[in-house]
């Protein structure tokens, strides 16, 4: 078992049934009512090793919601609010997030809010949420095409990662978690990037090491800064386009949020260059890198329009204007950039017009 | 201006134009923008002295929610979030709440999950308002019948209070503030009781210094335990069985918040003299005193049989079990205290027989 030391809680990496969960649930909810939250895909294929690892959750209360992004929105929070309700759960009770990152946004989100707050832990099933979504204690839901508009800052009583959840991931799945993990890479660690990129390219699962290492970047960044007033902002290199992104693409193909992520990376690092923090060669390493594994959607001028929109309302902006985390360096972030909509407008046609010539 | 000082933010009392407020939005949100929420009643009555006093405010946006209890909900919480995307609010910026403790309520949780948390001040104009629901960071929205089971706690940057909003209060509105004022005198100081009685009685407002004074008591308990894990307890007095009328009553008769916490006071006052912690004349003295003002409605079978029904949900709940803040004198009270189902099923009986011994 590897522990992952934080200021309020543990992160555990190991198999769960050699975990603290068991213990903790012992310890301070053996008379409480135990709820996991999974979605059908967590239902079918994780509750029962779940449930075969942690005796103390034998007799919980199992609630599903339908899986997806599409599905992250306050009304299925009120559904959840309404069965809790019916379930008489009061506010020493405990919610156990069993799933990927819409799981733990939505069922942190349902905890924080439900009679102000109650207990939750999170167990990511898939690699975008063990190296992004369970970690830092962002949750929320989405309103209408504005990612994570509704949410809150809420902290897990504990996160408990068993890589043997990741064996069964569809191959997209992988790839979503890479994204991450070769964000954590650009913003921290060049040389974690160049070894991530390979086991990228590879095709294969990363190693513990490197889940881990990209765990511990993300987790002293939010420890330096929980509530994003400076240094956390690093964490959202690539994510300014990259929610733009992944919000217009909602309804229509769908692009996943490592998928859209990795995009946005490309997208900012030739901002990082265009805004003289990032050489050329840099830019060109980062972005080639980036679009050989994540391919390149075609962009109509009605989508580089319908994203300018969506960015004049990102979460990050400040006083109505855009603002960006770019890359200084390989292996290091800058924050606070104001970027005009020109400079997006630019870099979107850029980007299409990359996308035209390699067709 | 009296000062209230607490922890992190000023509870300012007096004329509003000589407050704090226009420097506090001229230092901090010069450039952001100003949103102002209101009901109907606060837009016609209340907003043009606001703009008249504070000139920081002038070209705020104005956002008008529907009055009254019973839209305090999830739905029209998603309508001011859709609002708010509309007019492109960043995180920057800064919500007023100028209402009763329906908008600070509604207010405060849609501030605080915007984004993950905007800023927000609360200028009450009820006085039930001023002396309970603007202070303390408790926020929520009704979910059905159960009062505030979607909330948060978050805590306002400044709460400016000027008495010249209650001159027009319609009298009912009066009388729900005195309630929670004998709550303050009877949890923790028994001349302040007396003599906030002796006001409600005479029908008239309250003088300042009461005011005051009850509002101290509250922000001295909330500061001592935020987020309600002991001592703070002890301002749900009245609270158990009070949200239980009032959650009951809602779409029916509508018993106002004030006077439902009135008649939980004096029928949690008679659980306090069966549990032998509260004398038989100090009930009698409490429950006749706020029956005096305050009618005891008739209670049906089925009111009572539903109403225990919601007790069996309060927020207060701890494993299944209903839980009590008691009087243990005139002027101090007990809490954690649990009571039975069937001691609840006495209480409501007792009264219900009362009433009809009465009439």
């Amino acid at each position: 078992m590897q522990i992952i030391e934080t200021n309020n809680y543990q992160i555990e990496f190991g198999p769960l049934a050699e975990s603290g969960l068991n213990d903790l649930l012992k310890e301070y909810y053996s008379e409480r009512i135990k709820l996991i939250l999974v979605d059908e895909n967590t239902h079918e294929n994780c509750l029962f090793y779940l449930l075969e690892s942690v005796s103390e959750l034998h007799g919980a209360e199992i609630i599903q919601l339908p899986s997806g992004e599409e599905n992250k929105t306050l009304e299925v929070s009120a559904n959840v609010w309404e069965a809790f309700s019916e379930y008489l759960i009061s506010r020493g009770d405990i919610l156990i997030n069993l799933g990927g990152g819409v799981i733990s946004d939505i069922g942190g989100f349902i905890a924080s809010c439900y009679k102000r707050g109650i207990d939750f832990v999170n167990i990511p099933t898939t690699l975008l949420a063990m190296v992004d979504a369970s970690v830092g204690g962002k949750t929320g839901v989405n309103l209408g095409p504005y990612k994570n508009q509704v949410g809150s800052f809420a902290f897990p009583k504990g996160i408990y990662m068993d890589t043997v959840y990741l064996d069964t991931l569809p191959e997209i799945e992988i790839y979503n978690g890479y994204a991450e993990m070769l964000k954590h890479g650009l913003i921290a660690d060049k040389e974690l990037f160049d070894s991530i990129l390979n086991a990228a390219n590879s095709g294969e699962l990363p190693d513990d090491e490197m889940i881990i290492e990209s765990i511990k970047i993300k987790q002293q960044i939010v420890e330096e800064d929980p509530y994003e007033q400076g240094a956390r902002k690093k964490l959202n290199f690539g994510h300014t386009i990259g929610h733009a992104i992944e919000g217009h693409f909602l309804h229509k193909m769908k692009i996943s949020h490592g998928h859209a992520v990795a995009l946005g990376m490309a997208m900012e690092a030739f901002l990082s260059f265009k805004e003289e923090l990032l050489s050329k060669d840099d830019f060109e390493y980062v972005a080639n890198s980036l679009l050989a594994i994540y391919e390149l959607p075609v962009f109509s001028d009605d989508d580089i329009h319908e994203m300018i929109e969506l960015l004049n309302n990102d979460k990050k902006n400040e006083s109505g204007k855009i603002m960006c985390s770019l890359l200084d360096s390989l292996g290091s972030c800058a924050y606070n950039i104001e970027i005009s909509e020109q400079k997006f407008l630019d870099t979107f046609m850029h980007f299409k017009n990359l996308n035209l010539s390699l067709n």
